[in-house]
């Protein structure tokens, strides 16, 4: 995601799991939970910002396109340009209670945070 | 990777991550521990198979292609078509111990089960 990588730097999943995640303003929004995987492709589609809660309890999850995340080698966190309104008003739900990631779902996503489905 | 699966079924890595592997012949190989992604693209390279120690202790790593694995549901679990001979010789490491996937490692990997890189 940083564009300073090659196309062969890659990252294991384990490392991605629990990273901070920033806005533009350098505020902590979260960390990330989770990766959400296209089955057939193998591509990630959302990194899902935890955040929300309280001692971990209650957090909501929010699917986060994934090329919308920039590493940020200062921070050692991913920055998305998002705002605390546009975050507020995104699709998210609560740990263990996933909604199945279908076509209509993603677009959803997608179009919330302006980007073509 | 099922191919009845359509571009927009995705899936947790929380739920790649512990999924049995299978050989064509049934026998369990392991479970996968982690994913290696490539930090431009979202693009999941690999999925690392870990099995071998005793009682969780001392498991190697071996990182399987992604499109090699084909997801079994009577199984619950990834089918791969390697060998046993095959997947004795085959790059792995040592938890704790993951190289960098350089282009040099990700052709080495890849050649070793036939695949172009």
């Amino acid at each position: 995601m940083n564009p300073s990588h090659s196309s062969n730097d890659c990252i294991s999943s384990d490392k991605v799991e629990g990273t901070s995640v920033y806005n533009a303003g350098g505020d902590k929004l979260g960390s990330i939970d989770d990766l959400v995987i296209d089955k057939h492709s193998g591509q990630v589609r959302y990194a899902v910002l935890e955040f929300g809660g309280f001692l971990g309890m209650g957090t909501d999850r929010y699917p986060l396109p994934w090329n919308m995340l920039k590493y940020d080698t200062v921070k050692e966190g991913y920055v998305v340009p998002i705002d605390a309104a546009t975050l507020e008003k995104a699709p998210h739900y609560t740990d263990g209670d996933m909604p199945a990631y279908t076509m209509d779902y993603n677009q959803k996503v997608n179009r919330h945070y302006g980007m073509d489905s």
